[in-house]
This record gives structure tokens, C-alpha cells and sequence, in this order.
């Protein structure tokens, strides 16, 4: 086997922690979803056990874990779609009984209990009811057929290799893992759709993708698509694309229910239009509305849906040009378009108005839009936060982004709320992440980086859990669940992003990565470019201007915020320099001026990677050999990603004001 | 047909100037360069005279242009290498005489009194006697055997496609261009020897490749090959490429012996070792003697040459270390070698110590050296220097370097004299050129860049022409013989390269430049990098100590150069910044500061492109349309780029230093 079995490799538990009833599951209910959950509860039970579990079909008469479904279930969801997701794990005298109000809900009932029973939460957490937070989890995969993955940093992919696709017992134990965590639909290619995916929905590869249907279906996990919005042009026989043109209408309304006559239980397609040079509604004049609509109402007859990113934005950006500002164009692109997309249309927003940088404020869209259906996009994958050779733990990040108060309805509007479906009472939304994995044997080149995978799928279905809480579940569950090694684990990985963002671009600034690949330093490298992504540093400051004097992107915030981040004072430091232009002496919260703040963070930024190198190093023989030499290796390599930050952060800037350091430490020349 | 003929697209000469003789060409020699000589001049005379000219092979009684071959013929050439290749026109009477020493001579004396005819210098120049002044004159090929040519701007190779070898009537047509000025040594493939090329010297490509040899043979062109050091390794089942070790070199012997089997007069092999990461013979602890030597006793039997790169250093430096200077690589590794070469190794120096930037002082090798083969390298290829969209006429550049003096024998121990081999009496010897061509129609993809290939080959034939001399030679043969387009030519192209110099990096510092790509500013690309391409540009000044107090690169000159280059006030200008850390206040020769005068260049190179693109469009219906196409939309994009390079580095500057343009011009912020 060349791949690793994460969080799914179970361990024997003690002998005085086995109850009776574990080693006869009982299965009450019919259906493949049903099925599968039977046969992961005794794919774990046998290794926990440590003897073979064999599935029941009846109640015999001693202690039984008993799996059913419940259609009339009680639950306290806010919605129908998300009250069929509801389950319920609780003991009756002797037996467990598992129920879930469809069998998709067993499923991650069976899921939820057996790491119940692999963390020994069981006596702790039972009775456990559980509804689902976000109504849809899902993952969106950039990869390509060629067996590429953009932004793929733990080899290839394991679903294509040379316009093949590929299937086997590793894809079997994808799904399963997904399904393990939550996740509930799947988008199996990337949002930039090239010559040979555009045939993805069509005969050349359809009766292949139904593979991955079928695979999925049995977990419950809904298939998704990525579709090129010119697929009518490079298809069909149509000079257009137009949304509007009955011909591209109709050709949708073909090419959809022919993917619905392979495969009925298609989930949908997820849309980058007008984006970075991909073809889009603009290019005839009509709204990203019309675009999505036109999609949406192919596939509604199906039941199926539209995903439409609002990655939005001027590539071709001149540098010069001080008022365009790229972190407008989200908001300014959608907002208009409030109320007029169809029910079956969602738009995914990524979380901030830039590009998954290390720190970002949260997308004002979120604060904005109230008769849309959303979805908030972060990146598991960790492009700009250190390619999963540096660790940054991003579940922090994402809490900070769902607990963001938008105060769109008043104070308490968060984005949890929002994407959720709680705040307008929508049921087609959720969290969608850029997935992390290839074909590494550890699936995420990183070990560690895997905690960010199993931290997306929990955090969408139970948004209260801590982030200390996650990366326990986690290095218990893929480590070992010895103190000592989640002593070092967990706090190495919530002090991750801290200290990830230390060495980075400073307060909020971004972008001071080597362009296109974007790991490692390069201050100037996005400067003078066409991305939009500008820091304008000169000798006296540095930071954008995003006050109403400036930009005016403040203005797309709900009160207070507009206020807060419109004064140097009273905004939040960590995002100083992305809201202002800010000299170097100017004086922080802290005391400190701007750049004594830049040299002292880049020199922490590196102590705490060594600091982290030395507790890793404590963990030698107590987790399994390949984990400890992967993420050593990696650290390494962080580390000498960490000083190069230092050293061309500091360097960049004392030479830019030639302002000492304050306590004399070595910035080159 | 889907190429130009450039300068060979003879055109019909006035009736007054057409003589008698010109339709009765007699050749008088044997063997295929011979043959070749009288093709040559059938084909260029039937064109000029409008009507078919035929070959004789004697003498009738009518006046004719006898090619004849004068084995004996006297010649002031300093040895035999040169000697073998003079040629001399003359009147006897109403015939013409074109004599060489040998029929590649000869060949060469029909390309030259064709150029005459049609340049109508022919009562001017004649008796006209000529020894080429370089005994080698060489064409290195950058493409690769996918088709792609590394550093090339003009198409895909037309030497091969996906790996398969071309030949065609293109190919036919460029051997015919290459020898009328004066090529007589081609090396057909990259320096950067991949897997597949290393096949070239194999059974696997040789019959194809001999189809090359036996064409270039024809023309009086040898043909090389560049090879990998590694072979022995890639090919044969040899654990090491130790250029000491037996098996190496019997197996190199062997694959030598095999190669002039198939092709008798196989050239000889260009070799890049140990540079950029291509293998070497440090990797075994051995001297680039000790690698060039091993080639060379396999060569030297069958009369072969080795021609070795000295472009090495190290291309993993630290920004941090000031210490380590490239420029001081190539004078450090190969001085202490002279002397230790084999008669048939040159080694091929770059005419700077960096790489073909605008601007650099001449590589102090060249003045070091005395017991060694020297070959002068250039690049007509424009990487840096505006890749054939930039118009940059490169011959006064080539010139300046030619005529500099080294000193290494007292004064006059120019750069020209010591290729040549004048200086130390050397016949293997002379400039290679990095050629520019690709399948584009015009061969240069700019077909103003056709200016310096053209230049190279008469330059290396006639350094003492002028740059004006051969421009408008160029012009007139490929352009239109019009004193109206020639007024308008000759001067565009000799300003060119101070246009470009003025708004590209200041005074010699080079290399701000998009990493990888190398067209286009970015000021800091390479500034954090590991390529030891540093302008250490701070709040204060910008530009590199190479002084003794320095790097010391300084003292790889002869007097007085050393002096010179030592001190700010003697310095020459042009590389004040290449040898010094100057304030941005300093005081240049015309008055100006530092910073004043980057303004000023930097406005006006975009003011010169604006002028060079109005003096174009006065050409238009005076030329092709297609050469006048063209040029005009190559020249919109040099004014996008001029602009680009104007205003990133003003505002870079302006932001580091915060003085103002004395003049107000516009400085983005």
C-alpha cells in the first residue's frame, strides 16, 4: 500500500475501554449509504477489537450497537435540507444505539461514534445529538488531467494521469476519508477548465467520471464538476457563448441531461468565469447573473446546482494606477447582482478580498449580500502559507473568518451564520475548501498539513469546535494519542499561523512572495506588476491606502467596521498596512514603532521555528518513524524558508529607511 | 516559400553598371566548395543581370570572371590557418579574376565580389584583396532537439522537431546565408546538452546529422557539436565522467573515432562544464584542463578541436555574502590554467565577466591569458539586450569590445588582436557568435535584428568596417538600396543601442531585469537571488564595489585599467556603477547627479523610441510592406517597454532616495 490511512488508522483500544456491544453492530437499515456505514463501522470495530467485527442484520438477544435510520427523527435543524443530515449516538441499558434521519446521517453517526470510541470520548460525550452546521462541505480539487494539480504541493494527482483517469483502492480510501470528516460534495477538477477537462462532461469521459459517482454515492458525497463557460464554442458548433443565445441555452440544456442520463445523481457544476483569462458572461455583456442563471436552470430540472465564484477581479492592472483596487472588485462586481440569481445558484466567496494571503480582512460580500445563496471558500492547500512545507495550522484562521461579525443584520450576523444558512434561511450553502491532497503516500505532503484537511471537514459540520480542540482530535487520531506527543503536537500546530505569519509580509500587507510559484521572498516581485497585489513601500513608509481618501474599500464594510478600519488608530493592527499607509516610525500599540515591529517579528518569526524544530525533535520514537522524518525534513526547510524572510524582509526595509535596528541584531546590507 | 532571403535577395542592377563579363563566369577549380563558388555566383547573377547566367568550365574568347584557384598566390595573412583562406579581385583587361588560396577562399571571394556588384562598389574597391582577419568564425546554436531554442525570439529551430532532425530547402537557404559572411564553423545544438541531445554524437542522430556536414561542406562550413560532459555516464555503463579515469577516456576515444567515421569532417565539440549546473570535471576534483585535454587527445587524431566554455561560477551564491563576485569567476578559474591546454582546446571567453548585459567592461581574461586559445564570445541573440523586439544594433558594442586594449603585451594589445591570434601568434582562434535565428519568416523574428547577424559575419571577416559601413551594407542589400531608406537605416540602428543602454539599468550595473525571462524591468528581480547579480541599491546610492577595499575585481586588469577602473573620478562612466558604490548625489562629468542623470536617460530612451518610430513610418511604401510591418509593430512594443523601463525605474528610485526630477516630470509614485 503507498499511501497512508491518516485519521482512519484506527488502533487497538484498552481492554477495559471495550464494551460488550461493540463487537455486535447491528444494521437496520437498507441502501448502499446504509450499507457502507456498516461496513466502516466494522472495517474500525475489527482493528480496535483487535478480532474480526462481522455486521448483524437482526437484534439478537445481548448488548448490540444498533445502526439505524429514523425518517421522523426529532432535531433542532433550522432547515429540511440540514435536518435530514441530523443523528443521534445513545446508549439504551447495555446497547448503543446510532440513528440517523437518512442514511446518509447514519453514516456520520457511525463516523462521529467510532472516534468516539477511538479518542475514549465515549463515556464523556454520549448521549451525542448532532445536526450539521454548514448545509454543504465541499471540496473543490484544481486538478488537472494531465495528473497536475495547480497549486498541488504533495505530488500528483490520484485522479488523472495523462487525460486518464485513474481509480483504484487509493481512490476507495479518498472517499472514505472524506466521508469520515463530513464532507458531502466533491469537485473533481480544477475552476481554471482547459482543452481536454471541457470533455469531462461529455461521452469521452463520462462513463468513467460515473465511477467516481457510483464511489461517492456510496459514501454519500455528491460529484461535482468544473465547467468551461465556452464549452459551447469548443464543443459545440456555436461562435458564441452568450448566456442569453438561445442556441448556447439549448446546447447546456442537451449537454446536462445527457451528464444526468449517465449519471442521475450528478451533484452540479462549480464556475470560474471572467477570471484570470478565463471566458465569462462579460465578454457579451451580460451579468455574472445571466451567466450563472442560464446554467442553473439546465440543471434545476435535475436537481442540480450552480456553483459561481466570484474571483472577480482586473488582472491587467496597471501598476501606476493608484485608485483601481483589486480588493473592491468582489463586492463591486456582485453586489448589484443581489436577489436576481436563481435558488440553485450559489456564490462561493473566498474569505478575503485577495487571494488566501496569511492575513486578510474578511470579505465585505459576506456583510453584503442578503438574498444570495453563499459559500465561504478558504484554501486547504496552502499556496501563500507555506506551500505544506512550512506548518501553518489554518484552522485559527478559518474560526476568526466564521466568527467575523458582518453586522449586516444587526450585531451577531456572522459569517458563520451567513454561510450557514441561520441568517437568511437558506439551505443551499456551506464551506467549500481548495483540497490539500496528491498522490504523497501521506496524501498531504506534510504530515502535519493533513491536520488542516481533517480540520476543514469538522469545523463545517461543528463550527464550535476550539481549534485546540481539533488539532487534539487529530494528532490523537493520526499520531498517537500518548500526553506527551499532543502536548508538543497540538500547541506546535495553534502557534502555527502566528508564527508563519511573523516571518511573512508584514501587518496585513501581503504579497511579498516569489511570483507564480509563491513560496519564499520576494518583496518587490508583485510590485510593479499587473496583479493588483501592490505594498506602494517608499523611504518614508509603507502599506495602501484603503480609506475613503484612497480606494474607498473601507465603504463596502457595514458600520462599525467601516469606522474601525478607516482610522490608523483604532484599526486592527494585524491589518494595518492593508488599510493604510503607514510611516515607518509610526508608533503601534505596543510601542513599538512600524519598523522595529518588522525587524522584531522576523527575527521571532525564525526562534520560534527553532523552538518548534526542538520540541518536534522530543517526539523521536513516539510516533511512527516516517511521520518523524517527513516532518523533521520539513521543518528544516521551513526554517531556512523562515531566515530568507528574515533576512530579505529586514534587509529590503533597512534599506529602504535606513533605520537601525534597536537592539543591534544582524540585518545584511 | 515560408522564409526571406535577407541580404541574399539579390536585386537587378542598372543597366549602366552591368559589364560585359558578368554573364561569362568561368570556373577554373574542382571540388564541391568550387562548385558551390560558381552556383553561387549563377544564382546572384542571373538575378542582378535579369537574365539566366550559366557556368562555364573554360576560357572562350569573350571577357569573363574567371574563379580560379591560386594555391601560391601570395597573401599577408601571420600564418597558414589564414593564409589557406585569402582571396583577391581583380580587372585584367574587360574579365574580372577571382582567385583564392583555396576554394573555400574563393568561395568566399564570389560572395564578396557579388556584394560588390550589387552594392555598386565594384569600380570603387576593385583590386580588392582580402585575408579574413578571425581563422575561426563561429555560429553556436542554441536550439534544442524538441524544437525549442533557448534564448531565441524568432520561432522554433528549423535544425529539429520533437526530437527528430530537419533538413530542407531552409536549411539549404541558411547554409548559403552563413557562408556569405564568412561562417566557417557552425555548432548545431544548445551548449545546455539535455538527455536526447546527448544521443547527437550516437548512431541514434549521426546519419542525419552527416546530412548537415555534408551540406555545410559544401559552403566551406565545418560543423560542431556540443556535447555532455556526463555521456560516458548517460550512455555508456560507465559509473563516473572522471575526465582521468581509463573508461572515460577510452570511451570518449571510442564515441570520437565512431563520429569521424561517419562524418570525416566533423568540427569538433563545444563543451559548457561545470557551470549552471551542467557537469564538469570538478566534480572529480580535476582541472577544466584536465577536461578539456581528455576531449582534445580524442579529437586531435582525426583533427578535431575542442572549444571550452569559461563561463563558470557559482550559481548558487548567498545575496548576503559580499565577498563573492561572479564577475571575478572566469579570470579566477582559468588563469592559473594558461599554459596547461592542449594545442587543439580554445577557450571561449565571454566578452564580459557577467552575461551579455548591455553594458559591461571587457572580461579581463582576455588580457590575462597568453598561452592559450582564445575564441571571442558574443550573443546576437538579444536576451538582455531587447530580444529582437528592442531594436538594438549590436555592432558598435562588438567593436568597442574588439578594439579595447588589454595590455597585456604593452599598449595596442587590443581584444582583436589577441582572437585573432596577432597578438601571440595563434591559429586556432577567432569569435563565436550566439546566433539569432529561428524559423520566422525573417529568420530574426525583427528583421532589423538580421543587422547583427549579418554584422558578426563581417566583422569577424573585416573588423576594421565600421558599424555605419556595415549598416548600411545591411540595408541596402536586405532593405532597398534607396539613399532615402539607408538615411533613415543606417542611423536608427547605430543609436539603437545607446537608446536601449538609456532606459534600461543605469551606468553598467545590468541585471534589473524579470528573472528567468530577461525582457522587461524589474529592478529587484535578481537583487535577493542566487545568481550573483547584485545592485545593492539603499536609501543612500546603488552599485557594486569592485575595488581592492571591494571584491577586488579590479585587480584582474593590467595596468592602467586597474587604476582606472579603481577610482569613481577616472572611471569611465558608462561603468561607474559596475565598479562603485555611488551616492545618489554624486557629481558626474556633465554636471549632473546620479539620480538626476537616471532620470534624464530614462526619459530619454522613451523620447528616442518615439522618434525612431516616427523616422520608421517614413518608410513606409519604400520598403516591403512586410519588413515595414514588421518593424512597426515590434517598434509599439519597445515604446511599451521603454515606458515600463522609464517609469519602474524612476519610481524605484524615487522611492528609495525621495529626491525629486529636477524637471517635474511625471514620477509615479
Amino acid at each position: 500500500m503507498n499511501y497512508t490511512k491518516c485519521w482512519l488508522d484506527y488502533q487497538p483500544i484498552l481492554e477495559e475501554k471495550k464494551k460488550s456491544c461493540y463487537c455486535h453492530p447491528v444494521l437496520m437499515a437498507e441502501g448502499v449509504v446504509a450499507k457502507t456505514a456498516g461496513e466502516e463501522y466494522c472495517i474500525a470495530m475489527s482493528e480496535m477489537l483487535g478480532e474480526p467485527v462481522d455486521l448483524l442484520y437482526d437484534i439478537i438477544e445481548e448488548p448490540s450497537v444498533c445502526l439505524e435510520v429514523v425518517e421522523d427523527m426529532e432535531t433542532d435543524a433550522t432547515n429540511d435540507a440540514l435536518a435530514k443530515q441530523s443523528f443521534k449516538i445513545h446508549q439504551e441499558e447495555d446497547s448503543i444505539i446510532i440513528s440517523g434521519k437518512s442514511a446518509e446521517a447514519l453514516l456520520q453517526g457511525v463516523f462521529t461514534f467510532l472516534r468516539m470510541v477511538a479518542l475514549d470520548q465515549i463515556d464523556e460525550k454520549m448521549p451525542y445529538t448532532c445536526t450539521p452546521v454548514m448545509p454543504l462541505r465541499m471540496m473543490n480539487h484544481w486538478d488537472d488531467m494531465d495528473g497536475s494539480i495547480e497549486r498541488g504541493y504533495s505530488g500528483r494527482s490520484f485522479f488523472y494521469d495523462d487525460y486518464e483517469i485513474l481509480y483504484n483502492e487509493r481512490t476507495e480510501m479518498y472517499a472514505r476519508m472524506m466521508a469520515s470528516i463530513g464532507t458531502n460534495a466533491i469537485v473533481i477538477n480544477n475552476v481554471n477548465v482547459h482543452e481536454k477537462e471541457t470533455y469531462l462532461i461529455t461521452d469521452v469521459y463520462l462513463q468513467q467520471v460515473k465511477q467516481y459517482t457510483d464511489l461517492f454515492a456510496k459514501y454519500g458525497i455528491k460529484l461535482f464538476m468544473s465547467v468551461n463557460f465556452a464549452a459551447p464554442m469548443e464543443l459545440g458548433d456555436i461562435p458564441v457563448s452568450d448566456p442569453l443565445n438561445p442556441d448556447v441555452i439549448q446546447w447546456w440544456e442537451k449537454a446536462v441531461k445527457h451528464v444526468y442520463e449517465v449519471i442521475p445523481n450528478f451533484g452540479g457544476f462549480l464556475v470560474k468565469a471572467d477570471s484570470e483569462g478565463r471566458p465569462g458572461p462579460f465578454t457579451y455583456g451580460r451579468t455574472h447573473a445571466d451567466g450563472a442563471n442560464m446554467l442553473a436552470k439546465a440543471l434545476a430540472p435535475h436537481g442540480g446546482i450552480v456553483v459561481w465564484r466570484c474571483f472577480v477581479y482586473n488582472c491587467g492592472q496597471d501598476w501606476r494606477d493608484r485608485k483601481t483596487d483589486r480588493a473592491r472588485a468582489a463586492y463591486d462586481h456582485f453586489m448589484e447582482l443581489d436577489g436576481t440569481f436563481d435558488d440553485n445558484v450559489i456564490l462561493q466567496i473566498k474569505n478575503g478580498p485577495m487571494d488566501f494571503q496569511v492575513r486578510e480582512p474578511v470579505s465585505p460580500l459576506f456583510g453584503g449580500l442578503k438574498k444570495t445563496n453563499m459559500m465561504l471558500e478558504v484554501q486547504i492547500a496552502q499556496e501563500y502559507t507555506g506551500q505544506q512545507i512550512d506548518l501553518c495550522y489554518l484552522i485559527p484562521m478559518w474560526k476568526e473568518i466564521l466568527a467575523f461579525d458582518t453586522y449586516a443584520d444587526d450585531e451577531g450576523t456572522t459569517v458563520e451564520k451567513i454561510v450557514s444558512g441561520q441568517s437568511y434561511g437558506q439551505s443551499v450553502c456551506g464551506m467549500a475548501g481548495v483540497i490539500n491532497t496528491g498522490d504523497d503516500e501521506n496524501w498531504t505532503g506534510n504530515d502535519l498539513a493533513a491536520a488542516n484537511l481533517y480540520g476543514f471537514g469538522r469545523l463545517s459540520m461543528e463550527p464550535s469546535l476550539t481549534a485546540e480542540e481539533i488539532a487534539e482530535e487529530w494528532s490523537k487520531l493520526s499520531l498517537s494519542k500518548e500526553k506527551e506527543v499532543t502536548d508538543v503536537v497540538v500547541p506546535m500546530l495553534c502557534n502555527s499561523w502566528s508564527t508563519y505569519e511573523k516571518y511573512n509580509a508584514p501587518l496585513g500587507i501581503g504579497w511579498m512572495v516569489t511570483p507564480h510559484y509563491h513560496y519564499g521572498p520576494d518583496i518587490d516581485g508583485y510590485e510593479y506588476d499587473r496583479w493588483g497585489t501592490y505594498h506602494r513601500a517608499d523611504l518614508h513608509g509603507i502599506g495602501v491606502d484603503r480609506t475613503e481618501a484612497g480606494t474607498g474599500y473601507v465603504t463596502q464594510y457595514n458600520e462599525p467596521w467601516r469606522s474601525i478600519y478607516a482610522k490608523k488608530e483604532t484599526c486592527p493592527e494585524e491589518l494595518l498596512l492593508f488599510f493604510h499607509y503607514v510611516p515607518y516610525t509610526y508608533v503601534l500599540k505596543t510601542g513599538k514603532t512600524l519598523i522595529q515591529h518588522i525587524y522584531d517579528t522576523h527575527f521571532e518569526g525564525v526562534e520560534e521555528v527553532e523552538e518548534m524544530q526542538k520540541q518536534w525533535t522530543s517526539l523521536n520514537g513516539k510516533i511512527s518513524d516516517r511521520a518523524f522524518e517527513c516532518v523533521t525534513e520539513r521543518l528544516a526547510r521551513q526554517l531556512e524558508n523562515a531566515k530568507e524572510w528574515r533576512d530579505r524582509v529586514n534587509t529590503y526595509f533597512y534599506r529602504k529607511c535606513g533605520i537601525a535596528d534597536e537592539k543591534n541584531r544582524n540585518i545584511y546590507l
